[in-house]
């Protein structure tokens, strides 16, 4: 079976079409080398992109340089303003392993990338989660501390910032592009479960409950969030490895924090995609099914 | 995105692996076409092998048709026995549309395949379920009635029983190869509930309260049996159409008819293969997602 990797690069311009529109060209022209651009995300108050795009290794791996070359040319982070933390203008790129290849491949993949981002672009690379070489670089919210701003002054200052890959000469961020933050993950899902209660306290309190970070549940990241529209308070959750925390049990926990504070579960919502194994799964623990396995989807015999 | 189908043709043939070996290697052999096979199950007691494979249409049917060649040339209908009933060496061709086309494509590659074996292998061909050209001849049991032993007998006599593809010539069988059914289905889930009691009468009332044929969901199959390995009762269910009636749907009505009966579920089984959306879909159910579309599968982009 041929190797697919998933690449989720973020960029720090979600307002000019025609920027985010040419990044997003320079990974749709790899098209015939097998890569295929699965979405674009642009979010005006974050001032950012997501791009999706799953290929064949190496070609992923070029795309998203070609991409982030693209950004490097358009994006100056010196005028960049928006409502998510950010260090670089291809501010983050994660790869993950889809199909046929191992989690140890795809971390050599964002190494080579990360080295070769340095080498060929001038700028300061940072590898993180499974691609990370020091254990305090995993957690990107770490990695971005202080962001553009801050990092621009302590890079130079504090060895604890230096960066995985540096390019030659002086300790410094790239005058416009700033740093990038490279890795490999485990597919992400975005989970979020809307409560019966318009109470963001409660909210709050449930997604204390359920994070890893606060001694709950491991691979999950959780906060409390009001939905205006709907008057609602929402977990807001991201399963870093459905394999540790299947979906289900995410679910269950929250529904069990929100009956332990007198509410319940009105409903839920997947954002973006979701690995068919991770549904799958659910399925089979809610149906009860004995010995299911994922090599019963028909779709892992295409 | 490319065309793919299903295609799973059973043949009279389940002892002899130099038989149905050679078979599944006629398939095989189209592998440069993009043909995949996926399984090859023969059963004894049945003297039946069940072969699965998927490919590009055309390339399907050419396999299909090969398959089919080969049964023709090594099996003697005149000296099978076996637990199935059956009335051809090839015995029923299903295709079953899988991604990028739609039933009414896979209708005619049916018909197309059924008119080229009549032709080329003069074997009378029955056209069945979504192919057929007559509303009788929808159920493959009607076409199979008094299988290849009473079919020989009536099909030059009853003009109810003519074949929908006549080779030339006097109507009959093939006298080696029998006749063949071809068509076209949805994909079939092989769904078993196991019972909290080991009462084969619970499990009989309880397949009669949720199957199609009296009175229950559609497009649900039901029996009851008993599994002497753990003195259970089982319903055991073909779920032929999971956009009509979905897994959860099937799973609720037999626990809720157990319930009425003072029994449980203690478990399920899926036999064989699963449309990853049908699983997505039960999933979806239980966990209350809001909006959730098959194409939130991160597998439908590959």
């Amino acid at each position: 079976m041929d190797k697919l990797v998933e690449c989720v690069p973020n960029f720090s311009e979600g307002r000019r079409p025609e920027v985010y529109g040419a990044i997003a060209a320079a990974v749709s022209a790899r098209s015939s080398e097998g890569v295929r651009l699965i979405d674009t995300a642009p979010d005006s108050d974050h001032n950012r992109v997501v791009i999706t795009f799953v290929g064949p290794p190496e070609a992923a791996a070029a795309a998203a340089f070609d991409a982030c070359e693209v950004a490097t040319r358009l994006i100056d982070l010196g005028q960049h303003q928006g409502d998510h933390p950010r260090i670089g203008a291809t501010d983050v790129v994660p790869f993950i392993p889809l199909r046929g290849l191992t989690m140890a491949e795809c971390v050599t993949l964002a190494r080579d990338l990360g080295r070769r981002i340095s080498a060929e672009l001038a700028i300061p690379v940072y590898l993180y989660e499974e691609a990370a070489l020091r254990p305090e670089r995993r957690s990107l919210p770490d990695i971005r501390r202080g962001q553009y701003e801050g990092l621009k002054v302590e890079v130079g200052r504090d060895p604890g910032r230096a960066p995985d890959f540096a390019p030659a000469g002086p300790l410094r961020l790239h005058p416009t592009a700033g740093a990038t933050v490279v890795g490999a993950r485990w597919p992400l899902i975005a989970f979020n479960v809307n409560l019966t209660t318009p109470d963001l306290a409660v909210a709050r309190e449930i997604a204390r409950a359920v994070r890893e970070s606060s001694g709950g549940l491991p691979c999950v990241r959780a906060i409390g969030v009001f939905l205006a529209g709907t008057s609602q308070a929402q977990v807001s959750m991201n399963l870093t490895n459905h394999r540790v925390t299947p979906i289900h049990r995410a679910f269950e926990a929250v529904r069990q924090e929100a009956e332990k504070r007198g509410a319940g579960v009105s409903g839920s919502e997947i954002i973006g995609l979701v690995p068919a194994e991770a549904m799958a799964e659910a399925a089979a623990h809610f149906l009860k099914v004995e010995g299911f396995g994922p090599r019963q989807l028909l779709e892992s015999h295409l």
